[in-house]
C-alpha cells in the first residue's frame, strides 16, 4: 500500500432486504467523501459510519435511478447540507451534479472517472477509481450477472455494448464492485468476469436472448420509487 | 499495492440466512488457498469460486466451533480430499491440525499467525495476516460488539483479555475481519473499534456487565450443531 500516493478510505455496506451494496470511499489525506448508491433505510448507519471515520461527505452519487430500493442520497443531504447529490446527465431524475462521459468527480485528491454504461437505464453510470484500480458498475455489470433490461429504458443490446465497451476494457486486474448480489458475493475482477460472466461471456445474439427470456416479475418497490421520485432529489 | 512481496487474493464471502462471513484467502504467487469459517450451505458456491479463480485449497479453517451454522469443513474436504481442516487446540473438537499460540498456518508465500482468543468459546482463534495488515477475528470481536460470552464455555472475563491482549495489540491500522456481521458492515480497524465499539471500549467490570446481562435466545442451531460435531470432523 505504501506504493500509492493517495490512501483510499473503503467500506462496503450492504442492506439485506434488497441485497444492495453502498461504497463509503474517503481519501486518506483530506477526509473527504462520497457514498455510491446510499440506500434510504440505511441512512442513520451510514451517518454515523462518516462520523466514527471521522470523513466529511461531499457528494452522494447513485449509479442509476434504482428500481429495487430507494436512494438516501435525499435524507442524507438533509442532514448533511453541504453534499450534493450526483446522477447521469441521462438518468432524467433531478439532482445536484450531473455527469457526462469522460467527466471526473473529485474528492480530495481522489478522483472518479465516469463512464455512461446505458441498457439497464438510459442514466447508468460506472465510476472508476483509477488510483486504486476498481470500478463501481452498478447494476450494469453484477458478479457473473448483469441487471435486467426488461423496464426503466432497458435494452440487452445497448447494455452488452456498454460492458464490452467501458467495463470490460479496463485493465484486468481492476476489481470490479457491484451495486447488488444475491449469492453472497462481494467483489470481482475484469478477468474473472471476461472468464466466468454467465451472460456477457456469450456473443450479442445469445446475449439478447437470454435478456429477452428471463420472465422475471416486477420489482417489488418500483411503484413506491416513482411516486418519490416525482416530488423528491434521487 | 506493488510494495508487497507475496500478492493475495481476497474474497469476502455472505451466507445471508445466518450473516457469516466467509473468507477465502489465496496466495497470489503459488495460487495456494484457505477458507475461514465455511458454511456447509455454501459449500457447492465455494468450490465453483476456487475452480474459476484457478486456486488450490490447501486448508479449511474455522476460527471456533460454531453454534449459529455448520462448518463447511467436512464437505469441502470430501470434494478436495488433499485439504486438511485446521482448528484451535483447545475446541474440543476433531480436526486433521490444531493449532496454538503463536503458531503459522502457510499457505503459497504467506502465512497466519494464529493468535488464541478464547471468551466466546475456549478453542476461539484470531488468524492475522501481517504482510497484508489484516486479521480475521472469529467472534471474539464483532464489529462495534463482540461474540456472545452465555454458553460453549464462554467467559466475559476471559473475552475482555484475549480482544485486549491479542486484538487491539496489533498496530492501528490493520483491518480486521470478522465471522459476522447483522447491520451490513464489512470491514473494521482497530483503531476504530479502540474508539468505537460499543462494548470493548468500557472498563473490564462494565464489559462483564454488559455481557451477563444481554439475556439473549439460545441460538436456533446449537442443538443441530452438536448432533453433527458428534459424527463427523467439523
Amino acid at each position: 500500500m505504501s506504493s500509492v500516493k493517495n490512501p483510499l478510505i473503503l467500506r462496503q455496506l450492504f442492506h439485506k432486504e434488497t441485497s444492495t451494496y453502498t461504497y463509503l470511499l474517503a481519501c486518506g489525506n483530506t477526509k473527504e467523501a462520497v457514498l455510491i448508491d446510499p440506500v434510504l433505510d440505511c441512512v442513520e448507519r451510514d451517518l454515523k459510519l462518516l462520523q466514527e471515520l471521522g470523513v466529511h461527505l461531499v457528494y452522494g452519487m447513485n449509479t442509476h435511478v434504482h428500481a429495487d430500493h430507494i436512494t438516501g442520497t435525499g435524507k442524507l443531504k438533509e442532514a448533511l447540507p453541504d453534499c450534493k447529490s450526483v446522477l447521469g446527465s441521462k438518468s432524467g431524475a433531478r439532482a445536484d451534479v450531473y455527469v457526462a462521459q469522460d467527466e471526473n468527480v473529485k474528492f480530495g485528491n481522489l478522483a472518479l472517472e465516469c463512464r455512461s454504461t446505458p441498457g439497464h437505464t438510459n442514466g447508468c453510470t460506472t465510476y472508476v477509481l483509477h488510483e486504486h484500480e476498481m470500478a463501481f458498475t452498478g447494476d450494469a455489470l453484477l458478479i457473473r450477472g448483469c441487471g435486467r433490461t426488461d423496464f426503466q429504458q432497458g435494452s440487452p443490446s445497448v447494455l452488452f455494448e456498454s460492458v464490452h465497451s467501458q467495463i470490460f476494457s479496463l485493465p484486468k486486474h481492476y476489481k470490479l464492485y457491484p451495486a447488488h448480489d444475491y449469492k453472497g458475493f462481494s467483489v470481482t475482477t475484469v478477468e474473472e468476469e471476461l472468464a466466468h460472466n454467465t451472460r456477457l461471456t456469450k456473443t450479442k445474439e445469445e446475449f439478447i436472448k437470454i435478456m429477452d427470456n428471463l420472465n422475471l416479475p416486477y420489482p417489488k418497490r418500483l411503484g413506491k420509487f416513482c411516486k418519490i421520485t416525482s416530488s423528491r432529489e434521487i
